[in-house]
């Protein structure tokens, strides 16, 4: 499947200008990049199993047969080295370090195998390898022109695929059919698929921030938390959490709901440039220990979101991560009452030049969620 | 959600048992178990981000606090060690390993990071690390009574899922529609979800033995190759392939598919204890080769199924797998026209003490599978 966003520029040319100036500043000739999502970052390649050698004068996608065409089609501009079908990966990246003619070279160690990493210290004894861990993830964090687009797509997947979900909700739907019908709606309006299991918890389920849905009812309690996003078919991703209202709220819940929601809006009008993921943090944070919820709000802020559901920044009591334009993080405040429930609320927020754009839209307004 | 088929025995105890024996055939007296299946497969522990640790007297899961209940529900008589919130999982494997008292350990070359094992091995330096892979996955060749039924299940899910899409086929379903509707019936079944991507190849995409599925539509050739698979709650999987007919066939098809069809027999005829993998493959691959089309089947005849969907033994010109009761292997030869389609037959084959047990059952015979 073609990219649906086939870039004009050349992005991921662009991306790699900015890795190979990294690379210099370190003092680094060239980078073997194993990483599938570094590797998809960096070429537009969507397909696995293969590596990229990039440094001065290089720029190789080491690969097999079942991807010539395809390499072709999506990464004009990169030499591909197709190793023969009884041919290893490593004995090709052999060949391609070869031609590269360096003898330092970056590598990634937190996402090499120590058996791959061995063996291609043994059989090129004589390269230098240096590892470069963090440097894609760190300009992955800004996000370009291409990659906002398809962002805002996965927003756009996810929020058609949950109104179709809401539309069609009944009392005797079980956690795992709600998980499973929305991942098939989202597929419906072009997701690729879930962008990470779905979280569908009825209740006092929702008190657990991680549960895996079971076979409770929708009609178990008046309120059911879905965190949910889409995966676009360029691996890109949207992160979303909503609480769906379904019967009578004990008015403690609508108390837990405004605070959270607060805190949340707190922390989105807070999100510029410059500002710490520390400091947003804080700002959202505060509100909720006001309110005496402190304890029961276990978890960081919010995270980056892109090729992978959590990346760099980070919005966390101990992030120093500086926001800059491009940037897109999710706000995710929630108060957990054990054997209770639970609130949280999420949203997608691009950092923008002068201040922050909300992707999502999908309404959370205490009045405009209560049931029909 | 617990296992559907909470073994009693304690099945994961037994193939801790024959782990140990293998660690004491190689003087180990205890190994680090980072792959995430082999973890399952030792425990009965369905979570992810643990490792385990076992040895003479140890047996620790070192995990965290999302698992603890998890774990004393899934893995009765495993010792769990569970990390504090800002403790690393490599800071727990450190204690463990302290209380192991050992100074060898086994580790698995293959799937833990380099970063990861530079970390152990810096902060652990009295221990001497040896690389212990295949240990497990050759276990994993053999499959016990609880596994058999996982796999059967797969099967059973596999199965009433494509009965579900057939019934419901019609031309101006496109590949992608097909492949998410076949996702979302073997879930409908019990199914966590698919195997594998599948495989919905329309025409002469079929010619594509990796096909992805597009925007093809179903009325556009008379015939589409269907290579699906469902993956059980706890795991296991199935791997089957079939030709759909939805049109007036040319007769060349026909006679492809009866050459097809015939090696698949004969090379399941073959699968009894003792028979080579290569062997299997001769007998299947020597029916198409007579028939004229030996260049046109590029792949290894089949593989392995359990907890991952390519697994040992393999049964291909150059395996020396010698078969053995318990295994399940895939048997599906196939014979590509490029430009102009692609047949494949795949089953699902249980290795008996005295022969083997089919354990697919969708019909691949030629009469049934013509249009009504």
């Amino acid at each position: 499947m073609p990219s649906p966003t086939k870039s004009t520029p050349d992005r991921p040319a662009q991306r790699r200008q900015r890795l190979l100036h990294e690379l210099k500043q370190k003092n680094v000739p060239a980078m073997l990049v194993t990483d599938v999502v570094n590797v998809t970052y960096l070429t537009g390649f969507s397909g696995d199993s293969s590596y990229l050698l990039l440094g001065k004068g290089v720029c190789l996608l080491i690969s097999d047969a079942r991807y010539t065409v395809q390499i072709e089609e999506e990464c004009p501009g990169i030499d591909a080295l197709i190793r023969k079908p009884n041919e290893s990966l490593l004995k090709a990246v052999q060949q391609g370090v070869k031609q590269a003619k360096c003898n330092q070279i970056g590598f990634e160690a937190g996402t090499i195998t120590y058996q791959h990493w061995q063996h291609l210290e043994a059989t090129l004894d004589k390269i230098e390898w240096i590892p470069c861990d963090g440097l894609v993830e760190t300009l992955r964090q800004v996000k370009d022109a291409t990659e906002i687009a398809e962002i805002r797509l996965a927003v756009e997947q996810a929020e058609r695929g949950f109104a179709l979900i809401i539309a069609g909700l009944t009392g005797e739907m079980t956690e795992l059919q709600v998980a499973h019908d929305l991942e098939h709606a989202m597929r419906r309006f072009g997701a690729a698929g879930v962008a990470f299991d779905p979280i569908v918890a009825v209740g006092a389920r929702a008190a657990l921030p991680h549960a895996r849905p079971q076979s409770q009812c929708i009609a178990d309690a008046p309120f059911t938390l879905i965190d949910w996003g889409a995966r676009t078919v360029s691996g890109y991703r949207s992160d979303l959490t909503r609480l769906v209202i379904t019967g009578k709220i004990p008015p403690k819940l609508a108390k837990v709901y405004r605070v959270v929601l607060n805190a949340q809006l707190a922390g989105i009008e807070a999100i510029r440039p410059g500002v710490r993921g520390a400091d947003i943090d804080r700002i959202a944070r505060s509100i909720i220990e006001k309110a005496g919820f402190g304890r029961q709000f276990g978890h960081s802020l919010g995270h980056g979101v892109g090729l992978h559901i959590h990346e760099a920044p980070r919005l966390s009591s101990t992030s120093n991560d500086e926001l800059e334009p491009g940037m897109i993080v999710t706000v995710e405040p929630g108060i957990y009452l054990p054997g209770w429930g639970g609130v949280r609320i999420e949203d997608d927020i691009l950092v923008t030049r002068d201040g922050c754009e909300v992707l999502t839209s999908v309404t959370k307004e205490w009045d405009e969620i209560q049931p029909k």
